[in-house]
């Protein structure tokens, strides 16, 4: 009966997420995990902590919410994540990878604090997300306590990418020792039956023949850390599943699960594909798997990513670094080409930006592709480690700005406001692929400090070129010329950052109907805030900044305060993102949501226009 | 002959550290381990990198700079950190712990591209630093590739205080096993040869007669990683040392070596210290090891620790949760009485956050006490595990602002900057004990969101009391008055944050004898910006905020966006920390040195009246 609901979610699954985009492989992996963690466990009062919560659907749909998969990541629709406001049976929201088991460890403390520490607090974490130091700073306070902590382990073998490191080489070991007996006895047979196919079956059989000594050593890392180990279980063998977590519901103490799953699992498009089973989707055909939708146009990643190519062909000295995202950040092609100068540390921000302080020591000049969101997981290391230094150490921060569908801790809002933190870093906002291109170029040649280079999530812009380029390499879009008819015109300074300069360039428009003086600057480098930026904030009688990242700390606050320390005193204001978490929605219905739209936008500047001025 | 260096070094420890302060404990127990490591190693074309390197005066001592410790961590005179521009031999400046690996991680890489990776690089990490993350995501990347990284583990069983959680039993788990054999021949005398001495020896003779399972089965976890493993080795014993290094020296691959040492080896009264081996000490008498000082007065760390604990005792929901630092963080008292509600989680930030999340989800109020500086570290389970689900969690901040003599990286001038940025936190900067009291007890009233109390490292200054507290709870700490005389008069509004209050009401003060229309108001809540502090600005002709956070970002950065969202565009100035990382120096020093003395503030203000006012 089980099996057939399984069965049922599965094609539910596949139906729903194919019409809508979604985290398609990893849910098709959790299937029966899911089916069978909420048959043993009490959910809510026994929490269901999901790491990363990208492979909740399933727990969604058997907590209620099947008939809402039509609005999935749709603006007012179900979230994409868990999320508190839908269910009580979901506890966190964040998507950051590597924190559950903190999380499982301060409600298992609370639990037994409030008399109920009977009950298993439950967290299900992926094999990637191990390589996370948060889950070792988590796994040693699990180990020393006897709370009743069960951590599940989804072990695919993969994060977004196959899984690197010495705790992948370990899980691999476990799977590969345990898998011995059955291996002997039934050999391939029962591998393919678990859905290991091709190169999978042949490695695991190749560290057999070969004898490899570290996959034959006893694998005791959890007992050694005094962590009760159970498995691997098939995560695919429903029974075996129940037994398992049975065994670790009644066990007193933390205890993990290793569960083997397979990402995909029983969708064959999704098996069958090598580069990431499925990890996230567009629209597709739900029986093909082939994207259904326009095919999309260039977009900001590839831009980077040829240019790194260049780069590495022109310089010996550049390295490139990934938390296990080469494919999404655009360096899986510098991976191919230059294997040696290639980093994938895992889900490991941290530990990405200070080896990378390594390397920079050492000679090289790193580049560090990041998604935006996660540099917060690297803000000391990047301060401490790269900035008191003065490394040259190049940030690449993809999906900056309002991301959208994914909820509110995917949106890359916050790095200019925390990389401004550190003395004597520059940072670059390109506002189409040209500056993209030639931004990046300008990074890798500073060999005094860090630099970042932020870019949105998607496909490139039309170019939109300077009406000219100052000195100092700020670039004017529109010159006022309102000024010429009228000497006595009010006049307007926009400073547009990044991507918002046709939000920009439109507000200006509107202006300049209403006959205002105004000129719109794009400064490349909006940090530190070049000089011509404030000789021009000097010129005007009103400076309006726009930017998408958050309004506390960003951009226009950093001309604000550099305003400030020049003692200029030009009224100023900012377009920004606002101090608020956004629900999940596509990206220009949440520019519009906080006024950063063209609309938007032009209504504040005329409303701040007639406080200041007096216009009607 | 190695052996009387050994002893030389020990006793200019000794004499130097007790004439000027500084990480006695910590060095005299790496004084043969540093001798060994310059012995074997090729500084610094082998480097050698001390995680934190506050346990490098050996190391700087073996490299030239003997001589100089008289004027450790004086302005201008030797750093208590390895730096740069010191010596070739130092490779690192920042004191966070568990970043070593990563830089050796990453300085292996290079030297591997450059042709250089035959040679070795080695990091030096304590035990306690072991429980951070970044060692863990390093020791999985490190483990992944065949690089001649040397890891070797100071293990005294401390950080700061003795080490906690799985990791702290695993190596205890090591030293007993290895142990166990001599101890059957030699019984406790060895244990004492080794400094083992009372509680330390009880518990390893305990654990071998209780035959604690946890203590006895095979201890590979880093065999498991994929790391040699060689150890553990006494410490304290050259020709051991240098036989276990120069193995690892020839070794072809990343290798562990786990020496263990005894923090404030050969000076008795370090050695005798139970409660934190002389880790820091200030002045003190170099045989008795007594304090030689002035009796310090009260400070803040204490007048926190006596409200947490009267907090504890009014509430039950109150818990307490420290990164690996209860004695310096004044939690100790409240661990001695609570114990169950004292949560030491290792040197682990990002997990100290979010399980204080998972604490708080489960009904819990937490109250997390770090470093100010050490904030960094957890950015982001600030804002998205604890700020994004709106959670009630207390930081207090301890060592905010600048502090000094520790260095660059121990200044807690970043976290009004990164603290401000979480949607829906309030941030208490108070200004002087009574002010910490009462803003501590309002803080853990708040139950939709976290709060944090920041203040700085030392004694408490008198108090100073307010004129009048107005109704959003802002004090005035001194009125205009000059404006009765003179109606043109300029007024000017000081905003002083936290225990600037001093050099705040030292500038009105002379600006009032010009005949300056002056208020003075502290917000106390700095974050967010209290409406009475806006209308206050309106009310004025110049603004200026005080505050010994780095002005990037900072709360004067704060209140000029409220301002110009409030549409409010009085002038305004910000006195605050520059953008730099500041030489380590004395607190007042260095409050001098950035112009944040009441005399270099007056000046600032003085100069820009002028330029605003046409003053003269």
């Amino acid at each position: 009966m089980l099996n057939d609901l399984a069965a049922e979610v599965r094609a539910l699954l596949v139906e729903k997420v194919s019409a809508t985009g979604g985290h398609l492989g990893p849910n098709l992996g959790v299937v029966e995990l899911s089916i069978a963690l909420h048959r043993v466990f009490d959910s809510p009062q026994e929490p269901i902590i999901f790491d990363t919560s990208h492979q909740s659907y399933v727990h969604k749909m058997l907590t209620g919410r099947s008939h809402q998969f039509d609005t999935l990541r749709k603006k007012g629709g179900l979230s994409g994540y868990t999320d508190r406001a839908e269910s009580e049976h979901d506890w966190t929201e964040s998507s950051h990878a590597s924190a559950a088991l903190s999380y499982a460890d301060g409600l298992a403390k609370a639990k037994e604090l409030t008399g109920d520490g009977e009950r298993n607090v439950v967290a299900v974490v992926g094999d990637g997300a191990l390589t996370g130091g948060m889950c070792w700073e988590a796994l040693n306070n699990i180990a020393s306590g006897d709370r009743n902590v069960v951590v599940v382990i989804n072990d695919n073998g993969r994060s977004y990418s196959p899984t690197i490191g010495g705790i992948a080489d370990n899980l691999s070991a476990i799977r590969t020792r345990h898998g011995y007996d059955e291996l002997m006895e039934e050999g391939k047979k029962r591998l393919k039956q678990m859905g290991w196919v091709g190169e999978r079956t042949y490695e695991a059989l190749a560290a057999f023949k070969e004898g490899v000594k570290s996959q034959l050593v006893p694998t005791e890392m959890f007992s050694d850390l005094g962590l009760k180990y159970v498995g691997p279980v098939n995560g695919h063998d429903l029974d075996h599943l129940l037994h398992d977590l049975e065994y670790a519901k009644g066990y007193d103490g933390p205890i993990i699960v290793h569960v083997v799953t397979e990402k995909g699992h029983g969708f064959a498009p999704a098996v069958n594909d090598v580069k990431d089973q499925m990890h996230a989707t567009g629209i597709i055909d739900p029986v093909t798997g082939l994207p259904s939708g326009n095919a999309p146009g260039p977009k900001w990643t590839s831009a980077f990513s040829e240019e790194l190519i260049q780069a590495g062909r022109d310089r010996d000295d550049i390295v490139a670094i990934t938390a296990a995202m080469a494919g999404p950040t655009g360096l899986q092609p510098f991976a191919d080409e230059f294997p040696d100068r290639f980093f994938d540390v895992g889900i490991a921000e941290a530990h990405a930006l200070t080896s990378a302080a390594g390397l920079a020591l050492g000679g090289m000049h790193p580049v560090v592709a990041l998604y935006s969101t996660f540099l917060n997981r690297g803000f000391d290391q990047l301060l401490m480690d790269v900035g008191l230094l003065k490394l040259p150490v190049t940030l690449v921060l993809d999906r900056a700005g309002v991301t959208g569908s994914d909820g509110a801790s995917h949106n890359g809002v916050w790095d200019l406001a925390i990389a401004s933190i550190v003395p004597g870093i520059r940072i670059a906002a390109p506002r189409d692929g040209a500056r993209l291109r030639e931004q990046f170029q300008e990074a890798i040649t500073v060999d005094d400090g860090p630099t970042a280079v932020r870019f949105p999530k998607g496909e490139l812009p039309a170019d939109v070129e300077a009406v000219s380029r100052l000195n100092d390499g700020v670039d004017i879009l529109r010159y006022s010329d309102a000024g010429d008819e009228d000497p006595d015109a009010v006049s307007v300074l926009i400073v547009s950052v990044g991507a918002l300069a046709d939000v920009a360039l439109a507000v200006a428009e509107s202006l300049a109907e209403e006959h205002v003086d105004v000129t719109v600057v794009d400064p490349r480098w909006v940090a530190p805030v070049p000089g011509s930026v404030l000789a021009l904030a000097d010129d005007h009688d009103l400076v309006v900044t726009v930017e998408d990242g958050v309004i506390r700390g960003g951009v226009g606050s950093l001309i604000s305060e550099a305003m400030n320390a020049a003692e200029i005193d030009t009224p100023i204001r900012h377009l920004a993102f606002p101090d608020v978490f956004p629900k999940h929605a596509s990206r220009s219905e949440l520019l519009a949501e906080v006024g950063l739209d063209a609309e938007g936008a032009t209504a504040s500047v005329m409303g701040w226009m007639e406080n200041i001025f007096d216009r009607d």
